[in-house]
């Protein structure tokens, strides 16, 4: 079906190019069929004489256009394309990394347009002035820097932090994976066992599940929030990962008595508390709560980021733990090595330290504010649909009562097919743990410009109504019925 | 003996500063002494009222000033000062990150002087004069910044790399928590086992006892390299990790046939060979064999580094892997996530395609020469001296079969009781593990002033000529006498 003569041997074109564009066009014409699955990477390696990185590149690339849906552990398919992706595409064959066919909702993904300001420039360029070190002087992060994320923290949290009780990670995952590798076992075989929020951050699952740690999921309730009565039964897990100012993805909040609650059966259990603090940066109408390491700064480790208030590209966040903990997790630091780039450091410390980063964020909370109205004016009307997690933060979820969760899957599909990309609530819950999650749409509204945000959201509220309304699902869903909910795993980032 | 009157609360000048100065002033002024153990950070900042972080910061600080010695799970003692060094010390009582008083050859620090050039500072302007991704389309790394470095190995190391088969890394560190999160295990009850150099780079048993793999060490002898009849009684290692074009740190070279030995064992016994290949860049009148890899690019994972061409402190090598394993690496961080920020990748693929890389590696090989020759011409006369590592990279080893490896920690005290930091071979054996290793001296050259570092050399000659003449050793080493060999631990990075 993909002929060998896509690929023009004699010409300078690099092949990785040739086949991108031979098959955009396959696509875009036509000859391709929407759902259609392609050759698996090394069959048509092997068909065309060609690496098999090539093809890899080729599919990546179409990936990120839009034109094809890559899917775990089964192959690639062509993407149902809205009608007005084509013309474009049509007119040329050159790949453009903009050129997305999709309004891409997915979460995790901040507004980053107007970051690269003079104030960013300045401090990047400042950093790159002189000769990096020889050597790295502290795995803890640079000591100006440990200052600054101090500060940032008192100035925006409300919590007194100690320089010396900060360490600079490449991001939450990497904060995560300290904490996972740094925290003992109680158990004598010596395997960690956590508790986790189900629903909750899929790469909470994924990073613990690569270094061995055993989860148990703590259910989540859209409304109630954390279910402490669960939580409670538990005396045998050495940490708890939580996310109490903004759940992710529902959006419930830990309230103060909740809070002491928590804390209290942490201190009880000799549990240690994971505090993922992912978005705070960003109240919608509610006043915050200091972070719970507030109420017991020895039994509460704070992670932070930096990915939702300018990117997840800058891989850039930190952790915050006192005394035996801390240690720990210096030490387990100092054996994982530095994770950051002092360049990396030295900006971003000259980048708060002129309090630049708190300029970007009041401009990006009045951006999000504006945002967030539009996601209610869109979906507020539409029947069935119970919007959460509006209080704050840069994602909405969209609940959907009277759509069975098996459902859920084909209606991100019907909505992939109108050209919106969407992740269901479905893909945040453990795969084998019970839970009465309804079926839910989960949508990042910072990233798309907002004309194509109002879009994007008037095609989710007519897909969302028409199931209201009893339009039977699958009817329009056919050429996409296999996509499955997550899209290729993107659940957002922190 | 450090009394709370160090501090004056009314002052503007912050508390971990003024302790880092009055502890600054007590050791110039000798009312601490060499030698003596100061009060744990616990038990200073309960006697001093202030929070434990501010101790720490200052012991910290004055480690790196060459003022304090920290020793792992001991406690820090004041360090003995090269009389030179009281000076300016007594003059400015303000901390200056370079008024360290030692001249530092411990291994693993590359000459930085000078790196931060026009071209230099160009590839970070341009790579952050655009706004940030988003999000991070490609946990690989960028497609630019991937072809780049299969660029770089082409010319470089003579093997063709597909782009597809790299993965970016924040250095060797990152790249070795990876492959040891991502091969399976063979054994049923999922332990990894792998194969380890002894001596060898200590970072790689930090690393792999952290995430549970279990090492068997594999003996190198200086002159004869790896010990390959021991390797090939082994058929139950997951992988064994070698430095096979320039052994770390004794810098034996596997040769062809030993190479075509070790892959044939590999393949026969299905071990996955990781090759580190962390200083070839810098062959000094030896030519380089080709990496392992071309003997078998889907039985050896390829790990490579800036680290000595640039630096440590930016954070940055690659994992270059094909078929099955290369899928597992990258699923494997997929799951863990990107380790390096896109600017940084930017500004590196920049960087390294205007040829701006090897024009600096070239530099550094000019300067990296010369230096070698200072050490040559420093420490080839010395009687009972053996110069190894000789033939690449930034370090040298001194053999000293005259002293008994039980006396190297006491050689190493004394040499620093002159002012100079090198570091004893014993840090990079297997605490546990037998090995006929003679006592020796690792000894960086890369970072000191050509001018300090004959200084430095001068020092090492005159200290082991005065152990070949019979003095015994002790006498002067007194007041250091409980100076571990490895000073820190600190025994080089890549």
């Amino acid at each position: 079906m993909i002929s060998a003569g896509i690929l023009d041997r004699s010409s300078s074109v690099p092949l990785h190019t040739q086949l991108t564009q031979g098959l955009r066009a396959a696509v875009v014409e036509g000859r391709l069929a929407a759902g259609e699955a392609l050759p698996s990477t090394r069959v048509l390696a092997d068909d065309l004489g060609v690496a098999r990185g090539t093809v890899v590149a080729a599919y990546d690339t179409l990936v990120g256009e839009g034109y094809l849906l890559a899917r775990p552990g089964a192959r690639t398919i062509v993407a149902a394309l809205p009608r007005h992706a084509v013309v474009p595409a049509l007119v040329s064959t050159t790949p453009t990394a903009s050129a997305s066919a999709f309004i891409d909702l997915l979460p995790g993904r901040p507004g980053t347009r107007g970051l690269a300001d003079a104030a960013w420039r300045s401090a990047w360029r400042r950093a790159s002035s002189t000769d990096p070190e020889s050597d790295i002087s502290d795995e803890q992060g640079s000591p100006a820097l440990r200052a600054e994320i101090a500060r940032h923290l008192g100035r925006t949290r409300g919590v007194v932090v100690d320089p010396g009780d900060v360490i600079v990670t490449a991001g939450t995952s990497d904060a995560l994976l300290l904490a996972a590798l740094a925290l003992p076992a109680r158990r004598p075989d010596g395997i960690r066992r956590f508790g986790v929020e189900n629903p909750g951050y899929p790469r909470v699952r994924m990073i613990l599940e690569r270094v061995g740690v055993e989860m148990v999921p703590l259910p989540v309730t859209p409304g109630e929030g954390l279910d402490l009565d669960t939580v409670e039964k538990h005396d045998d897990l050495d940490a708890v990962i939580v996310t109490p100012h903004h759940h992710y993805p529902l959006g419930s909040r830990l309230d103060a008595a909740a809070r002491a609650r928590l804390v209290a059966w942490a201190r009880a259990t000799g549990t240690m508390v994971i505090e993922g603090d992912y978005d705070s940066e960003f109240p919608h109408g509610r006043a915050p709560l200091p972070p719970l390491r507030l109420l017991d700064p020895q039994g509460v480790i704070l992670i932070g980021t930096l990915s939702k208030v300018l990117s997840p590209a800058l891989r850039f966040g930190w952790v915050v733990a006192s005394g035996a903990v801390r240690d720990r997790l210096r030490e387990t630091r100092a054996d994982l090595d530095l994770s950051v780039s002092t360049v990396t450091q030295h900006a971003l410390a000259l980048y708060l330290a002129d309090e630049s980063l708190a300029r970007h964020t009041a401009r990006r909370r009045r951006d999000y504010r504006h945002r967030r109205r539009l996601v209610l004016e869109a979906l507020e009307p539409v029947a069935d649909v119970q919007l959460a997690a509006m209080n704050g933060g840069l994602h909405a979820v969209a609940l959907l009562p009277a759509v069975s969760p098996g459902e859920e899957s084909r209606l991100v599909a019907r909505i992939a097919a109108r050209g919106v990309l969407v992740t269901g609530l479905g893909a945040y819950a453990f795969p084998d743990a019970p839970t009465d999650l309804p079926a839910g749409l989960v949508l990042g509204y910072a990233e798309p410009t907002t004309v194509r945000l109002a879009e994007a959201l008037a095609v989710v509220a007519g897909v969302v109504s028409d199931v209201g309304s009893d339009v039977r699902l699958g009817a329009v869903a056919g050429v996409v019925s296999d996509v499955p909910s997550e899209l290729g795993g993107v659940t957002g980032r922190s």
